[in-house]
């Protein structure tokens, strides 16, 4: 097994779990077995954890912020707690790709030691501990990105991100599972095997922050940032019912982060928070775009966090299909169900056409390939990975040459005027509107990133969070009379639909605003919440 | 002749004479000689124009428009004076591309009739001509670009910037003539030929905008609006000594325009004001920027126009020459004297490293040819038409594929986030440098377009601007003891250098703010005005 990928693997994840300490490796007998499919209770009902631990592990950001700048909560405590839940995590859901406890812990304690001097917290995070998905480079730890070519090749320097996270106080204590080259729907890839979604290990958490997903559900992590580029984020909070946000480019910093595809900016890959509270999330974009990161990150834009006033009646358009794919029975029907509650709350719905979305869905397809799937290969031929099934595409592209290069850019721009101009023409405040066409889906079985995907081409800011309707086996059924499929894909999708596996899961919508609103998008989050409690 | 390159050429360069009336054809008794090298007393001197013609064309923008919206001058009067003066301008350097002188007229008789019905002015620009360079789009005229294959193909609709500027009351009049492609940086192609500099014809009045560098000088437009992806604006201004800022990509809409590279977007083109005065030049972008553009424009940026609070003492880098090509000694001599007054006006002067100059120029290079030279090629394969000498690099290229067109793209941000890095360790305000190595120069001799590509790879704020300082041959003359020659470029410029050429001709300088800090630009530039003053 030499030097061969699988060997390669399969060291790699044995160091993982070396890297996990013996106090927070799960003892076997309380290990749940393997056909438990729910273990999001596991912290609770083990008794492998203090109630210390779980009270801090359950709570938000915003609850332990204000107590670790006060003091009154040890960063150490604190650090500890969720290293010990992620740990947990990683060893029921395999949402890890990399620790540094030592780090955190060692950080931690120099915050409150700081404190403990009187000099005050260091920055908007003093003390917390906050995820990273395996692509932000943290110096000493590797990147692979699911890639075996990239094991132990650590990062000489951490990226921008990080530092300023660091710089204001955060602990970084584990980086999260991504899909190869970050270009599955699902977190799976040769090195690390597959994350699964802790409320149902039968389920997808999603991808390619398909890690961040899992681990922030488990609460794991009270935050963590993941990054997008066709729905890499939206796709796993909506597998595990939680909030993101993809900013439109150049709001926070991706310098110093490992692409899956380097160097392609046809459409460009953002990152953002991924959190199980809406006010956590605003706190983390306010306090990103306050950081000034157009300092340090040239292709960052020098516009800061603006105080937004809505109007009191918002004018929503609903995209009940993107006219590729149907949603799945629970997704229509959280739809129905958000916009009928918005209607009664005084706002302005309307439908939405699909037009030109399975354009936008064609060209996002052909900018990931337009090297030819070379810089994939580029990787796998490195160590003799075989290409994961998932991303035939890649095997089957064709590079494009320069001067197609440009005509794909102009295809691309005319495609963003006309959906600006039919946006403003409309007078639309936002876009509600699925985020996959799954609340979440067995494993293996996710596809269609053409809900997400448009509004990557668009760079609009969009998010996806949970309506707090869950799915109900008994009444989110195939209907006999359901529309004929509008597609081949479609047919294969609604025959594979099962409303069996996925009862009980969270259904999350997508919520469109126009670029650079994300001050806007979030502040029409807040209202749609109200308006479905 | 019939479907030659050279009937069509021809025959759009007498179509375009036609369009001049009669009445705006300079009688053949009054035409300045062949041999009359400055023209530009031509208007004062001729006896051809009124007293009026003359006191509203001499007048800047700032001057005419309060007496057009208050309709004390009527527009179409200061339409029929700049009209005439044009057409005159183009009689004598070759500075127009195509003409709408009947839509000016019957767009400022419209105005005053507004005026007149008591509707008061319609936007900023109300009764005031704007030239735009010849890529901006307006219905029904011809958007060459040079190429001869592009005669006789009249854009449909008005380029977005057009459209907000005549929603604003302004009047287009003229298009004004441009290099092959834009991408020489005279201007000179097939179909038009050459357009020269009103201050002495034997110079080049720059490129790729200087149809309106030669048109504004002589005073046939107040306002022009010219484009720049390597210096298209700052080195035409640079020749005849008027003010332009070329602003970060986003800031102006550029929808609508003709490219000379459709879909290049390694490097973005941009547009900007090309005026007389700094307040003119001022005025234009924050109306451009009121109009909130990123309504109509996918790729602008919601950025406001800002208001700017300078430091009381700036802190300037002083880019004395660029490791390349050294700047010829008028320029170097209005350099040091504008560094001097800098510094005894109580700023901070200190010296700028020219490192990483030649691979931002490089990388200009390369993104210009990325496809191959299969864009220009394309337009001159439809009429046979031949590649220019000066373009001889497009002939020569190679076109990269998808992979490595995504390496470039990496070297480029690896490029910026070095330069952003000195710039912040620096902790400077502006960059004062060069904008080309020459004050003019001869016609078919200017080369180098460094000191101003590196900016627009970094996709900086930069201004070009007048410093009062024009050219003596008695002082301005090579040194015995000159510093060896930077590169064969280098030499070559030093012995093609020639002090009595370029006597008396205005010396421009570039002040480069960093990304997005157009405002800031603008308001060091008064400063400096100041200081020189």
């Amino acid at each position: 097994m030499g030097g061969t990928w699988e060997a390669l693997a399969a060291k790699k994840r044995q160091d993982l779990l070396n890297s996990i300490p013996e106090d927070w490796r799960i003892p076997s007998h309380l290990l749940p077995p393997a056909s438990q499919n729910d273990i999001t209770g596991f912290p609770e009902t083990s008794g492998w954890f203090t109630r210390e631990e779980l009270d801090i592990t359950n709570s938000t950001a915003l609850e332990l912020l204000p107590r670790l700048a006060s003091g009154s909560l040890k960063s150490e405590t604190v650090t500890r707690a969720f290293c010990k839940r992620a740990a947990a995590a990683h060893q029921l859901v395999n949402c890890l790709s990399e620790t540094c406890f030592d780090r955190a812990i060692e950080t931690a304690k120099a915050l409150d030691q700081r404190l403990a001097n009187g000099l005050g917290p260091v920055g908007s995070f003093h003390g917390l501990p906050i995820s990273l998905k395996d692509n932000f480079h943290l110096r000493g730890l590797d990147s692979t990105v699911g890639f075996t070519s990239f094991v132990g090749d650590p990062a000489q320097d951490d990226a921008e991100l990080a530092n300023l996270l660091i710089k204001a106080g955060a602990v970084v204590y584990v980086k999260t599972n991504v899909p190869t080259a970050m270009m599955i729907a699902e977190s799976v890839n040769n090195t690390f095997g597959r994350t699964v979604n802790p409320r149902n290990r039968q389920l997808t958490s999603g991808g390619s922050s398909g890690g961040e997903s899992a681990l922030i559900t488990f609460k794991g992590s009270p935050l963590g940032v993941g990054t997008d580029i066709g729905g890499s984020l939206r796709i796993p909070a909506a597998c595990t019912g939680i909030f993101t946000l993809r900013p439109s480019f150049g709001r926070f910093p991706t310098l110093g982060c490992r692409s899956g595809l380097p160097g392609q900016e046809a459409v460009q890959s953002v990152n953002g928070p991924m959190t199980r509270s809406l006010f956590d999330l605003e706190y983390y974009c306010k306090a990103i775009v306050n950081f000034e990161p157009w300092h340090g990150d040239p292709r960052c834009l020098p516009i800061p966090w603006r105080r937004v006033t809505l109007p009191s009646k918002l004018k929503i358009a609903v995209l009940w299909h993107d006219g590729m794919v149907l949603p799945t029975p629970p997704v229509t029907r959280a739809l129905r169900q958000t916009a009928e509650k918005l209607r009664a709350a005084g706002h302005e719905l309307l439908d939405w056409s699909s037009e030109d979305h399975d354009l936008g869905t064609q060209l996002l397809g052909r900018m990931f390939v337009a090297d030819g799937g070379k810089s994939v290969f580029r990787e796998l031929g490195k160590t003799g990975e075989p290409l994961r099934p998932e991303m035939a595409d890649y095997g089957e592209a064709r590079e494009l040459g320069g001067f197609e290069y440009w005509q794909l850019h102009l295809e691309r721009i005319q495609f963003q005027k006309r959906y600006l101009d039919r946006w403003k023409k409309a007078g639309i405040d936002a876009i509600l509107a699925p985020v996959t066409p799954f609340s979440s889906v067995e494993n293996g079985k996710f596809k269609h990133v053409g809900y997400t995907g448009v509004y990557n081409v668009l760079d609009y800011a969009a998010m996806a969070f949970p309506t707090g309707i869950t799915v109900d086996q008994a009444v989110d059924v195939l209907q006999d009379d359901a529309p004929q499929p509008l597609s081949d894909l479609d047919q294969v999708i609604r025959s594979e639909y099962n409303a069996e596996a996925v009862h009980g899961m969270p259904i999350n919508l997508q919520l469109v605003a126009q670029r650079l609103e994300e001050e806007k998008c979030i502040e029409m989050c807040k209202v749609i919440i109200k308006a479905l409690n």
